[in-house]
C-alpha cells in the first residue's frame, strides 16, 4: 500500500498544460508533501516543488540542512538545496530564466513578499491561483488514503478508550492531555495533529479552548478534542464529551440534543447535493430544541495530510458533495459560564457515492 | 511580572504616525499575542489585531468561536467576532471605509489571496510593510521577557536531566521523544516549542531529522534537540548530544570540535559588532580542524514568543548585534551516514551590553 505519486504528479501536470502554465511553484510544506512524499515544515526558509510544464521537468528546492532527508524520503529526485546565505529568487531566476511568462503558484501560501521577489526576477509573469486545482484534487480521497486516515483514527480511539481510563476527580486538564499526547506516541502515532484539547466543566464551553489547571469535579463535562498524525502522514481528528461522576437532566438533555444534531448530520451525508445540507440538517435539531444561538461555527471540514482542508461545511456552501471527499461532522451546544457539549466523527463519500463513518467510538452519553 | 502592553502598542502606533499610515492590520499569530496577549492560531479563518492610527483605536478581530477566550486573554477589549458565513474584508470595509489610502500589514504574512481582498475591499490603498518594525521591536527583549525566556530553559534543562536517565539500549528515537514530551508537560509547560527531534547514531547527522523507529545501540550518538513553550507563552531551544555506551576517538574527537566552536561563538557575542561575527567566529573554529563541509547551515536565530525569530545569525548578515537580542549559538559537525554533533545555547545581551548565556547544562561530553 503505496502513495502513487506519479499520478499525483500526472494530473496536475495536465492542469498546466490545459491553462497554459509555463511553471507552477508550489511551496505550502503539506502540498510539497502531497506530491513527493517529503514531510518538512522549512519555517522561514525557502521550499518549492516546481513543475515546469514545458518539459515535465520537476525540481525540488529545500533549505541545505534538509537536503539528505529530501534524496531519502521525496519522490522528485532532482533536488537543490538552498544555503542560508543565499536567495532562492536568484537561483530560480538563474534555472527557469528572467522571461517566464506565467506562473502557477497558491495563492494563499505565496506572501506579498514572496510575491514582490518573484515579481523581481521574472518582470514579464502574471499569476494563476493553483490552490483551488490542488485542493480539490487533495479533497478526493483514493482508498489508499482512507486506509492511511482509518489507521490514524484507529490510533486516537484506542488512545481514547485508554486515556479515559486514568480520568479521576482532581485530575487537571494539562495531566489529561500529556497522559493522552503520550499514549499517541505510545500507540504508533507521530504525534496530535493539532495541540489536544481536554476542557472540564464550564470551560468545555470554548470550541477552541486550551487545557490549563481546571481539576475535574464531580459533574463535570469532559470535552476531549483531538487527533493523532501517522507515520504515513494522515490526520485524525474526534471529539467526544463525557460527564464526571454523575450527569445532571440538563446535562443529559444537551448530549442528547447534539448526539440527535451529529446524526443528523450524518444521516444527510450523500453525494451529489449541496455540502451546506449536511450543516442544515444538523443545525436544525440544534435550532428547534431551542439552543440555536448555542451553535456558532460550521458543522465540519475536511482533513487528510492536514487537520484542516477543503471542503468546508458550513450552512452557505453551494459546493457539490463529491464522491471520495472525507470530512468531520461535528456539531456542538455551547453555553457561556455552563459548558459545552460537542460529538464529532469522520465520514468519507466512498468512489460508489456510499457513506463510511470513519469513527466508531461509542456515541452515547458515558459517565466516567 | 507582567508584559506591559500599552507600552508594546504605544511604540508601534508612534510608527504608524510617522510613516504616515492610515490602519495596519497585524495577522501573524504570534504577533497578534504579541500585542494583545491573545495567543491563537486560527488555521485558515482570519484574526487581526487593527490600529487605527488616526483615531488610535484598536480591534481584535476573531473567528466567532473564539471569542469567549479572546474576550478573556485580550488586552484589546473591543473585539468584532467574525462567524464562518461572513466575509472578513466587507466587515473591515464597512468598519473602516473603501477609501483608506495607506495600510500597513506584514509582507510576509498576507497571502495574495488576501492582498486581493484587501485591494478589492479598498481600491485607493497602498502598502507599507510594517514586520521589520515588529521584528525590530519584538528582537528586542526586555528583562520581563528574559524572566519568562529563563522559565522556558529552565523547564527543557529539568526534563533534559530527567530525560536521560530513562536512555537505554535499545529503546527508540520516538519512545524517548514521547517520554521527554511527556516530562515536559510535567514540569509545567504547554507542550514543546517544535517537534522534538532524537536522533540516534547515522540519523543525527541530519540536522532536522525525524525521530523514527531507530534503537539505540552502544556507541550511537544521541542527539536531542528540543524546547518547550510555557504558560507565559515563551519559548526555549536547547541541543546535547551525547553519546551512548561508550566513545571512540573519533566521537571524542568531533565533539570537542564542536564544542570548542561553541564557545567561540559565544565569546564572540557583544553589541555593537556585526551579527555575522558570531557566524564566523564559531565556523572559524570548524573550517581550521577540517570539518568545514560539514557544517553548512547558520550558526543561530532569535527566539522569543516564536522559537525561530529575527535575527538570523549567518555569515553574510552585517545587521549590528544590538542590545536586548537573544538567540542561540549552535555549531555542528554533520557527517552523513557516520552522524552528527550539535551543541546549542541561549544567548542574551542585555541592556548594559553585557552577555548572559540562558542554557546552563554541562556541555562537556557525556557517556550515557
Amino acid at each position: 500500500m503505496t502513495i502513487d505519486y506519479y499520478e499525483r504528479i500526472s494530473v496536475l501536470l495536465d492542469t498546466l498544460t490545459e491553462r497554459n502554465i509555463d511553471v507552477a511553484m508550489i511551496t505550502a510544506p503539506a502540498n510539497v508533501f502531497y506530491y513527493t512524499g517529503f514531510n518538512s515544515d522549512p519555517h522561514e526558509r525557502f521550499m518549492a516543488l516546481i513543475l515546469d510544464g514545458r518539459n515535465k521537468e520537476l525540481t525540488l528546492f529545500v533549505p541545505a540542512l534538509d537536503k539528505e532527508i529530501a534524496e531519502n524520503e521525496s519522490f522528485v529526485k532532482n533536488i537543490v538545496p538552498i544555503s542560508d546565505e543565499e536567495d532562492p529568487f536568484v537561483k530560480l531566476k538563474s534555472k527557469y530564466g528572467p522571461s517566464l511568462q506565467h506562473i502557477g503558484l497558491e495563492k494563499k501560501e505565496v506572501s506579498m513578499f514572496r510575491h514582490n521577489q518573484l515579481q523581481l526576477a521574472f518582470p514579464h509573469a502574471s499569476y494563476d491561483d493553483i490552490q483551488p486545482t490542488i485542493n480539490f484534487q487533495r479533497g478526493k480521497k483514493s482508498r489508499n488514503e482512507i486506509d492511511y486516515l482509518q489507521e490514524a483514527v484507529d490510533i486516537i480511539e484506542k488512545v481514547l478508550a485508554e486515556g479515559i481510563k486514568k480520568v479521576k476527580i482532581g485530575m487537571t486538564e494539562t495531566e489529561l492531555a500529556a497522559e493522552l499526547e503520550f499514549l499517541m506516541k505510545k500507540f504508533g502515532a507521530v504525534g496530535p495533529s493539532f495541540s489536544t484539547i481536554v476542557l472540564a466543566g464550564e470551560k468545555a464551553a470554548l470550541p477552541h479552548g486550551v487545557p490549563g489547571e481546571r481539576a475535574f469535579q464531580n459533574g463535570d463535562f469532559l470535552l476531549i478534542d483531538f487527533g493523532v498524525i501517522t507515520k504515513n502522514g494522515y490526520c485524525s481528528d474526534i471529539t467526544r464529551t463525557f460527564i464526571i461522576g454523575e450527569a445532571s437532566e440538563k446535562q443529559r438533555e444537551i448530549y442528547n440534543i447534539v448526539l440527535e444534531s451529529n446524526q443528523a448530520g450524518v444521516n444527510a451525508v450523500k453525494a451529489g447535493v449541496a455540502l451546506k445540507n449536511f450543516d442544515i440538517a444538523a443545525r436544525k435539531v440544534i435550532d428547534d430544541s431551542g439552543y440555536g444561538d448555542y451553535f456558532n461555527n460550521r458543522v465540519g471540514h475536511g482533513l487528510g495530510v492536514e487537520v484542516h482542508e477543503e471542503p468546508s461545511i458550513h450552512e452557505n456552501n453551494d459546493e457539490i458533495a463529491e464522491k471520495g471527499l472525507l470530512f468531520t461532522i461535528e456539531p456542538g451546544i455551547y453555553i457561556p459560564n455552563y459548558g459545552g457539549v460537542r460529538i464529532e466523527d469522520e465520514v468519507y463519500i466512498n468512489e460508489d457515492g456510499e457513506v463510511e463513518v470513519l469513527t466508531s467510538f461509542p456515541r452515547e452519553i458515558q459517565v466516567l
